[in-house]
């Protein structure tokens, strides 16, 4: 099965296991809704390529770690939309979870979302009861606190905060867990592979603030120029358009200079060029050119 | 180590690895403030009574399961006291976690502590990674949709919701949970500890609407009369004060009746009845009499 299909039909499994016979219908409806129909999956993209590039000997637990880390992601998209937040109104391109169906729903999905991510780790990595200790752990430390994303949310409501634990927190958490969950599922050493995410989520953060500075919001499917609207530190605002671009490119090619030896090293050279110059947008892409 | 003293610091250990260097001051703040001091620690003495009912082979995982189920309940007090739900300003006699840090870090603060429940399970079953798949998902379904607690508050958002649905998910599954994952952490079969674990929740949630209908701010540490205000269903209110009582009576004797046999079933027994009792604040523990 190609990657993308097993993100999303192991995605499927975690939503509807939350469907079940008895569930609250409009919390069954949200949770729905906050996944389906989704980004890039760039996050369990990226879980899966390491997992391959390690071996992927129990592709159930690889499955799981990238449901998990997605699941994560959309909960916090969901919890970052809220009025007490960012009051978005927009996300990929529909009505964001609050506005469609109330505050009081949108916390309880984001709720429900982070169980569904330990729930499908414990499911999916049962057959390798070592590996679930290592798993449940590295992504609990990306997701709370003290330096996961909820953290990393947590650095806004801060009189100070230092710009890399901010970015580090709120963006290269969860892609630094993609590469060390993918190692662990496949029963490789996680650690050598933190660094990996680590580039590849500070890349991402620059192309994010890109898309914010330079796209309009039909291309990326949520309100553009948010992070002077909301006085929030921008890479594109800082550097310059040509400045963060360069700065893009550099990130990118130090990801796929700092990729470990492992047996699928060169393929994943290869994807992660590839993923990355997904990060940006068609009309960015030419000027990056 | 008396029950007491193993909760707290276990739940200890689970607060401050939240506040390690680099945590975002006032999200550790609002954490710790969310968690000490408790209230009675019911359901965690539960867990550790059944576990030490069942042998107790393993205490650093009964701790681990006791810690978890009290963070996934403190969690729940946060997020429920938010202004989207009923909006209390008084939780354990001081000001609510969103009154003292505001909304945003109330919602963070409710995620960091559910992340923090599966990071504590991890850490304290490692040793018994075998056991560690069966309670991250016995307690991920009690947190979770369709049947969790998350659920159960979700069910207040429905027009229409059968209320025992609503109770066993808002407060059956937590206790339930409480009882199996004891059994489960002490390497016993979890199922057959569930009813238990129900009779308690129901007979929990009946003191607690006498609670509400009958008791002062001062007794209980939050406002009282809340039900009526909210428009939710309450025992006392449908059964009058002596009705609910022998309604509370009559559980608390069938919670006795169904503690399966096992090595410390006589010390459970009168564990169970001494806890039952504390259901109820003094005053109506006087009319029960």
């Amino acid at each position: 099965m190609d990657p993308g299909r097993r993100i999303e039909t192991a995605l499927e499994l975690a939503v509807s296991s939350a469907e079940a016979p008895g569930a609250p219908p409009l919390l069954a409806e949200a949770i729905r809704y906050a996944v389906f129909p989704g980004g890039h999956r760039i996050r369990p993209r990226l879980c899966l390529a390491v997992a391959r590039a390690c071996g992927d000997d129990d592709p159930d637990a690889a499955d799981a770690a990238a449901a998990a880390i997605e699941l994560l992601h959309c909960a916090s998209l969901v919890h970052d939309d809220l009025p007490c937040f960012d009051d978005a109104a927009l996300r990929r391109g529909k009505p964001s979870v609050h506005v469609a169906y109330g505050p009081a729903l949108a916390v309880l999905t984001g709720d429900a979302l982070i169980v569904a991510a330990f729930e499908a780790l414990a499911r999916g990595a049962a057959r390798r009861p070592a590996r679930l200790a290592g798993l449940v752990g590295l992504i609990a430390r990306a997701a709370g606190a003290p330096h996961g994303i909820v953290a990393g949310q947590a650095w806004e409501s801060e009189a100070h905060v230092a710009l890399s634990d901010y970015q580090q927190a709120k963006t290269g958490a969860l892609f630094a867990a993609a590469t060390v969950a993918g190692a662990a599922a496949a029963g490789a050493r996680p650690l050598p592979w933190r660094l990996l995410g680590e580039c590849l989520g500070e890349a991402y953060q620059v192309a994010d603030d890109l898309r914010d500075v330079a796209c309009r919001q039909e291309e990326i499917g949520k309100p553009a120029g948010r992070d002077v609207t909301l006085g929030r530190p921008n890479a594109a605002a800082l550097l310059g358009l040509p400045g963060a671009l360069a700065r893009l490119e550099r990130l990118s090619a130090e990801a796929v200079a700092v990729i470990p030896d492992c047996p699928g090293a060169e393929a994943l050279r290869g994807e992660i060029e590839a993923q990355t110059r997904l990060f940006l947008p068609a009309s960015l892409r030419a000027d990056a050119a």
